[in-house]
């Protein structure tokens, strides 16, 4: 199979492989059903996910009934007919909604979280519920490996839904962010991420975490996905993304205040992207942030630790001893946190994301950084570090996550880009429009080389 | 029957008539027990909701089930026994939660709100769920009516909760504030209210209305049945109270910039009580807040329908016939606002949040401001207005309500504590200290005079 017969699918192409909007068109044009695509997806999950373990929960009649409904009803969006997976921590109405922990165990919910009956509305069909650290926290891991090696983690905590996407499962995902957990699974697993701004989609119907930082994102193959998913959110379709061309475009390399953390594969692939941005016509400049935001990596794991830890108190009262330990430390503010130290946190927060929103403007369109240090890590129990996610997730700020080149170990590694806070449309925009030089394999998925097993 | 009685129970005294703090004494030293306060509170609700019209949902025979298992359970907390009411907006595992919406009318939802978890872990008693003004925004009005008279309104949009707190049918109640919909309720009925510092109780399991002030609250019938309630949840209680002389306590008077729509009633109350602490050794001066507090209101106004329009986006998307007009025209954008605009309304937020936590110090223990213009307005369609709580709700400060005079109509008029944010507790021991010398009928509610009959 070509990249071109993905690009332009035939009867020949197996569905499951379809990016989003590849699928999208073909259902449009009627070339492909919601039934045939659910029943390639199926197929897949069948084969593989009994290595990779990325289903926390599916009920495949279930899901060929509601995607034979879908067929009969007229599209009203272009994410009709589309299968999804869902994040365990994120309300279903059909299906349970455990968070990974033993005291949700088979809990109910009433009703959708808003984001998933926003995608249900524009008939988008939900297949299954994806394993998760429990909580999306600090908890017991997901049992999900990396599609791209089973030894390894594909990262955490939107762990099954990652694999999901990059293993063909669904086209797209929901995954969520309090520091890290939605970009860092993207690179380790070689996918499209999408975080929007804080409050740009409601977080409604999640498990709560950090309130400060608590974030929906989804996953697709491709940039196009990710704006296709967009288009559904009515307050960040509202405005149209401005058409860019790349020469000109003023690009800020940021290695952040964790730069000592770098890996040579991140190092590599980061600089490798800004030369290809470069030799595209993009201005790419290094960024140096402001001195303030040397302080910003404590104050966020400090606001992290004390939010969650007050999220997780109705549980550490009701069943403390089925709470994970870290979770359990984190509901007794073993770290002795105070209300200064923390309110102290706040106030660098506050001002870091004043200083960053007036860095945008004729200087800077977009930043660029590492979405990890590097490869995924050997093992399902370290999910990775998520030391370069946690800056634009306590800034607000939209990100994007691009596969952008391989490690020693044959492993995915990505990079992000961050735009200014509510300018998510831009920020898609310009990914859409970067991401060919970014990513080789666009659309293709990073696992090419496993199609002809499929 | 004198205060002292109120003060000093007897078996004479009827129980609902008692604040939290001193029912919780007489629970704790057994003169008292859950089953006989409930039913002293389900015969006064039987006798005044008629016209009060509070409740949306209670089941007594359920109630008093568990009344009968609480006083079989050994006390671990204070609020052991304390029958509460619930504002409609909060999920609760027993009872629909419906948020006065045609939308979720009988909904069930698969577990409890985390406050009320907590409560219930402590050994509250959850009596029923009181009337909201739709998703607690603004929508459809509560048919709550205030208890003082029942012309006017409770205020909104926790008219319910309020409301039956004031009117003896519960000792305490779960409110909640965006802009101003705890604090306003507690001012036109005459009670004690404390809204926490944003993210210090975890406001998981509400409806979400603007995530940037969404904020759980409660109500009581004195400063030590609030404080009573914060001793319950972990984070706040972890810090004792300081303990202060009223001598020598910086008082500052703010009249905000919204002080063009203060009435009469509300100036009187609002200067009445500045020169009663003055008078018992408060040094009381005026605070003026920095000129940035000048484009604060706009700015949380733009925040409110911004994100106010997101969280209902599902709402609207599926039954947009059956969401309130305003909420309707919310969700679509019917104002305009540009991200630009909301983009500057954040940077007006973070850059007054910075500003208004600097003014605490050795010039500054406390702020005192109105809850409202002034009396409760005639008629239910009116809940009258927030302008003078909205700038805390965005500053993520922590209020407390106090009752502190009578306007022209012989309604309550109360006004507001604000502290610095984080400080709850030290917040809550100054309200303690202050308030005898605000409200002249501490504990004793302002309904006092309806007591013979009941």
């Amino acid at each position: 199979m070509t990249a071109d017969a993905l690009s332009h699918p035939d009867v020949a192409t197996e569905p499951c492989l379809l990016t989003a909007s590849v699928a999208a068109a073909s259902i449009r044009s009627r070339r492909l059903g919601c039934e045939e695509l659910l029943r390639s997806c199926l197929t897949r999950i069948e084969k593989r996910d009994g290595d990779i373990r990325a289903r926390l929960h599916i009920e495949p009649e279930r899901a060929l009934r509601a995607a034979r409904e879908i067929d009969k009803t007229p599209a009203r969006h272009a994410l009709h007919g589309l299968p999804w997976g869902v994040k365990d921590v994120f309300d279903t109405i059909d299906l349970p909604t455990t968070q990974n922990s033993a005291i949700y165990h088979g809990t109910q919910a009433g009703r959708d979280a808003p984001c998933v009956a926003t995608v249900r509305h524009c008939g988008g069909l939900i297949l299954g519920k994806t394993d998760t650290v429990e909580f999306a926290a600090n908890g017991r891991k997901a049992l999900t490996r990396n599609p791209h090696d089973l030894s390894r983690t594909p990262g955490g905590s939107s762990s099954g839904s990652a694999a999901a996407v990059a293993d063909f499962h669904v086209p797209l995902a929901f995954g969520s962010q309090t520091i890290g957990s939605h970009l860092r699974p993207a690179s380790f697993t070689g996918i499209y991420a999408f975080k929007p701004s804080w409050g740009a989609v409601s977080r409604e119907g999640l498990k709560m975490n950090a309130g400060s930082m608590d974030t929906i994102g989804w996953y697709g193959r491709s940039a196009a996905d990710l704006r296709l998913v967009a288009s559904a959110f009515g307050f960040l379709a509202e405005d149209p993304p401005s058409a860019r061309d790349i020469r000109g475009l003023r690009i800020g390399l940021c290695r952040t205040p964790s730069w000592s953390k770098i890996e040579p594969a991140g190092e590599a692939t980061l600089l490798t992207t800004a030369a290809r941005l470069a030799g595209a016509g993009a201005i790419v400049e290094d960024l140096l942030l402001p001195a303030a935001f040397e302080d910003l990596f404590q104050a966020y794991l400090d606001i992290y630790y004390s939010e969650g830890g007050r999220a997780f108190q109705p549980e550490w009262l009701a069943a403390p001893e089925r709470l994970a330990l870290p979770l359990r430390e984190q509901a007794e503010n073993r770290r002795g946190l105070t209300k200064a130290r923390l309110r102290e946190a706040y106030g660098v927060a506050d001002r870091c994301r004043l200083l960053f929103d007036d860095l945008f403007g004729p200087d800077l369109d977009v930043v660029l950084t590492p979405s990890a240090p590097g490869e995924a890590p050997v093992g399902l129990e370290n999910t990775g570090s998520s030391v370069f996610n946690g800056y634009w997730s306590i800034l607000h700020a939209p990100c994007v996550g691009i596969p952008a080149g391989r490690g020693p170990g044959g492993m995915p590694v990505g990079v992000s880009l961050i735009g200014l806070r509510l300018d998510d449309m831009a920020l898609l925009a310009l990914a859409e429009l970067l991401s060919p030089a970014i990513d080789e394999q666009e659309g293709r998925g990073t696992l090419a080389a496993t199609w002809p097993s499929i």
